[in-house]
Parts: structure tokens; sequence; C-alpha cells
């Protein structure tokens, strides 16, 4: 990974236009710094996960999103809570992307950051508990901390567009994402007790 | 309620045409006592929730899941794990039918019942907890138990079908449709302690 | 049950002397109904679990809960989160009133409602839900609504003594115990559907 | 961090003398490559979490563990379920060391490895994800994988002593601890990451 050149996938869990989950995505390309980009991948396109599907071979949307989660250096993903849990359009993506049958899965090991806005005090706490707890599957690398849990989401974004318009929420996803850079800093080489390792099993 | 007429909704989480979970949808249907009945409803026309979709109106066959809902007795669910939750077809089901921004969820004080199956020893435990948070939203009245977590599922169901064959754990599924009928039937009188409540409330 | 004669058993996850959690188990006797009491039991005597010790016997405080549970009508557990999960002291309890190797938990099939406060906007959503994974076990009867998460705790309790002294909330609380009496009463008495599945199995 | 040593911190969640986790505990002394070492802490001498004892000053036993827990490399908690959830005088050591109030806790950035073990098929599936929400909290950095959920410990442990005597789950657990002192490897510098950053914001 060139600093210059960090490649956050950004995943919004909620389909609608206005949606301030889209906002998210749209704000972190903003906001990061000028070696960073973030390129979102419209959900709405992957089908429910469905086996007898998959035996045919992966649908092409499936296959252009896991491509695309392997070859980005991290992942973000900005998701509303629904009913104390994740929506079904960003379940059933993950659906897809973990499967690793024919193929490895390409959040394993992965960087991911999580965000998430509620329009209440509780800033989807549940919801991403679950997603943590989906994505220890592969395991993804999820950065355990800052954590970004907007509350109170009508104060902070243009409802019309979904747009993030407030500073101080902006200042904050800009250092979520330089943490985010760092924390994906930490799993690019190999570490020297892998070295160490290596050394005593061949010896 | 007519101890004769208990109807059974009965969503399976994996579309599959062998799944075993719509096995244990058939089966309930099969081992269930002559008074009761398990319909299945099939979550593949259900599209992902879309709050654009929803302002138009919702979609027919999430009308009609709804309309479902509402009408049966209780709701029985059966469902893999993946990836340590439920599926996205399920989810997303289920993000339609707890919606109540114009009608309230037919699943506020709806009993349902849990049942999965998986390959391994864990028998769906960490997904089954997904759900059941899920379900406290509306909430419905999840029975706590018995539970239905059917492990090492390959040695019970004919795989080729997803049949349910394995004699024991057919006869599990009808004590747990039993119990089900049991604790429907504590949801479905005002108390007498609610009675005491309203004379307490009008004095 | 007399409804003149609900008795609730009130356990505060809290051990400091003004702790609103021992605010709102006062609150709840305060606010009952007159044919309702709350009792308190202090946790602070219960020890850890420890096998060994169970071996010898349990210890009489764990006696004298275990006694409690099993004599109240239903149960009020009002528990501060720590860490995103509940205090080891409640933890501790449930630990050993959860046992049955020698005696049936005093918590299986034992209504219970939850509370808990917390300074921030969360009102404990995390920890209650821990604490109703935990209850699942026995399983107990946890009430699934209404939820009392009370949030910016510090505008509603006095903080020198953990008095509940805002009217709003205590007017909820009241509305909560007598959701949980009417909550309670369903599981009274044997259902028809428990005769109806009695008689068949006589025929 | 010199490879020739790397402490860890083991926490056993059981407090019976012959408690499969205390095994646990002992093996990964005896079989972690010889530059490693696992010291145990015993849990039993920590009392309960209680803020007015914490205003006159942590107690000796909680002191100690908050400065173990500080000087070492990583902490391995080997931890059976109790009730889909973890032992009580476990979350009363994390009750403790938790805590941010006074001094910074220990466990902040700390890596962290999990392992538990059942008499049943679930390995304590359900107990672990409550340990990880909960580590989540300072946040510690916890091990993703690999994950050890032993199951039918009492195929693999000596049940007199404790010891773990199954050949292939003392590989696992070697592997396990290698696993954990590369993770811990990622933590310990700076990355450039970080130093890109530092330089930015000095800029």
């Amino acid at each position: 990974m060139d600093h210059r050149d960090f490649r956050i996938l950004g995943l919004a869990g909620s389909l609608r236009q206005a949606s301030v989950h889209r906002g998210i995505v749209r704000a972190a390309h903003e906001v990061a710094s000028e070696w960073m980009s973030c390129e979102s991948f419209d959900l709405a396109r992957i089908p429910y996960f469905n086996q007898d599907l998959e035996d045919e071979g992966n649908p092409e949307p499936v296959k252009e999103l896991r491509e695309k989660v392997r070859a980005c250096d991290a992942v973000l993903i900005a998701t509303p809570e629904y009913d104390y849990a994740i929506p079904g359009v960003l379940t059933a993506a993950l659906d897809w992307c973990l499967r690793s049958r024919y193929d490895p899965t390409p959040f394993r090991h992965k960087p991911v950051g999580i965000a998430g806005a509620s329009p209440g005090g509780a800033g989807t706490a549940r919801g991403q508990m679950v997603l943590r707890q989906i994505l220890l599957h592969p395991p993804a690398y999820v950065m355990p901390d800052p954590q970004v849990l907007i509350s109170f989401s009508r104060q902070k974004f243009d409802l019309e567009t979904g747009d993030l318009v407030d500073k101080e929420t902006r200042d904050r996803l800009r250092r979520f994402l330089s943490a985010l850079a760092e924390w994906t800093r930490r799993f690019e080489e190999p570490t020297k007790a892998h070295q160490v390792q290596t050394r005593e099993r061949s010896a």
C-alpha cells in the first residue's frame, strides 16, 4: 500500500436515495486525506443468497462486489440499525461475500470500519454489535475504535439529500478514516514474529 | 382460537429447493396434531426493504406476507445460521414486516417459535440469538422453550430433498408445536389482571 | 395469585449506596398499586459461584436468594450496564440461581421485568440484551415490553441518594409494573390448550 | 518486545480447583515456545466492583491485577460459558480493570486471546460472543482467529485435575499462542501510517 493510494470501498446498508448512510459514504470520500479515496458500490444489485444460484456460479454483481472487496485496502460499512440488527440488503451482500466454498472470502483479514447514524440517542449501538458478530466469521479485522455512532442524525444531515453537513461530525469522520488507514497499515506486512515462527518451523 | 384450528405460518430462512429449513416447515405440517396446520410462505418474492418503495405503498408480496402474519395464530421461523447471524432474505422480510409507520407491525405480540439446524455441533445457537434480538423489537412473543437447535443435520435430513427423516427429531418438533400452541393460548384473552387494571383506570 | 398480593422481588445490579438502580427498586415499591409490593434483596452477600463450594451445599445467602426468587410472583432486575454487559455481582447471583444440578432453578418460567438507567443516551441497551440472553437459559419469562431504558439519568435521579425523582419516569415505572402483573398473570394457570393436550395424551 | 520474552497473563474464569479453564492456562505455559511464558492470576481475590470502594482507592488485589495486565504483552482469558454468558468472577474482574475514571484501563489496546471449553457441542460459542462485546469497550485488541472453542471437553481433559491431556488440542493451543504472539507484534510499533499522520499534523 502506497499511502498516496489508500483505497476504501464504501458500502451503505440503506437503499433509499436520500439515505444518510449513503451520505456517510459520500462524506468519507470528501473529508479523506488526498492520498485516500472512498468508492461506493450499490448493494441494490445483489440478489438474495441462494445456494442453488451459487452452484451455477456467482451472479455478476456478486463477482464484482467480491472483486472490489478483494482489491480495496479497507472496507467502510455505513449502516442503519433496523430492529436491533442490520438491513436485509447488507446481510445478503455479506451472505454472498463471506462464502468460501469455491473461493476464499475476500473479507478474510480485510480491515473494516463501521459507522452508523440514528435519529434517536442509541446511534445504532445494537446493530453495530450484530455486524461485528457477523464479521468475526471470516474473520475480518474490524477496527475496534474510534467507534462512529452518530446519534440524533436529524440535526447532522440534510434530510433532503442525506448529505452529512455537521462540521463536527465530518471532522470525526476524518479522524476515523485516518485511524482506519493506520489500522490497515498494521496488517500489511508479515511481522517479525511471523518471520521468527517461519524460521522455527523450517529449523 | 378454536383448538381445532391452530394456524401456524411457516417461514423458511433459506431459498434453495432442498433446504432443510423448508424441510422443517413441511415436517411441522405433517407432525402437528390434526387441529393444527402449518402453511408456508416463500420469502423469495419479498424485495429488499427500501423506504422510497415503501413511500409508494407496500409491494404486493409484502402486503400479502403482513396479512398472513396478522391472520395466523403463531409464526414458525425455521432458519439456518449464516455467519453467526441469519440470512438476508429473512432479515429483509422482517425489515418489511416490522415497520409500523403507516400500519402497526403484525408481529407485535405475535407468538413465534424458532427452529434451526446446522451441519456442526452448535445448531444455529448464535443465529437464533440474533433472531430473538430482532423479534424483541415489535416485540413478538418468542417462545423461550423448548428450543429447537438441531445439530449434525446431515444425519437427520434427506439431503436430496431436505425432508426431516429422523424420528426422534420429528417427535421433538411435535412437542415443540404443542408447546407453541400452549404458549399462544396464554396470550389469547385479556387476563383478569388486565380486567382489574381496567377497572382501576375507569374508577 | 391474589391480586391484592402481587409480590415482586427487586434485585439491583449495583452495590454502591447511592446507586440509581437501588433507587429504581425503592421507587418500584413506592409507585406500585396497593396490591403490589417490591421487596429488595442485597446481592452483596452472594459469593462468587464456585463448584467446589456448591458441592458442599449452597451457601446461606444463596439458599435465601433462591428461596425468595421461588416464592415471589415476579422478579424486577434493575441493573446498570458495565462495559456493554452487566455487573459481576448480578452475574454471580445469576450463576448461582440458574444452577439446576441438585435442584431446579427458581428462575425457570419465572416472570421477570428488566429496567436500567444510564447517564448517556443509550440507557443500558446493550447490557439489557446480555441480561435477556442469560435469562433465556432457565428460561425465565422475561417481559418483552414495555422496556425501561432510562437515558440521561442525572436529570432524573437525586444523585446524593439515588432516589428516582422525575415524575414522568415514576409514572413510566408504574405502568411497567402494571404490565408486569398482567404478564405474570398469563403464566399463572394451566391453559385450556394444556388441558386439551393432557386429554389427548391420556386418550 | 524481545521475542525471547513474550509474557502472557492467563486469567481463568472458573474458581474450582479442578477447572478445565485453569487447565488451559497451565497448558498454555507448557506448550508455548521457549521464548513465551504464561503466568496465571487467581481472580478469587478480586472483590465485586463497588464504586464506594473505588472512591477509597482500588483494593490491593485490583491494583495488582491492573498492574499485571499493564505489564504483560498479551492476556489469555480461558473461560467457561455460564448461562450463555461468562461467570460473575470474570465479569467482576473486568468491571474493575475496565474502569478509567482515575487511571486509563490497562486493557485499552491490549492484545487478548480467548479460549473456552464445554462438555457439549457448542464450545462456549455464546459466552465468547459476550466476552468479545465486553472487551470492545476499552477497546482491547481481541484476536479474531484462530478461535479456540473446545467441544466435548470430557474427552480432552483429565477431570480429576483439569489437565488438558488431548494431544491434538494441545497442538491447537500451541498454534493459537503463536498466532497471539504475531497478533501482538502487529500492535507493537507505531506504523508508517502513524508517522505519515504525525508529519501531516505538524506540517
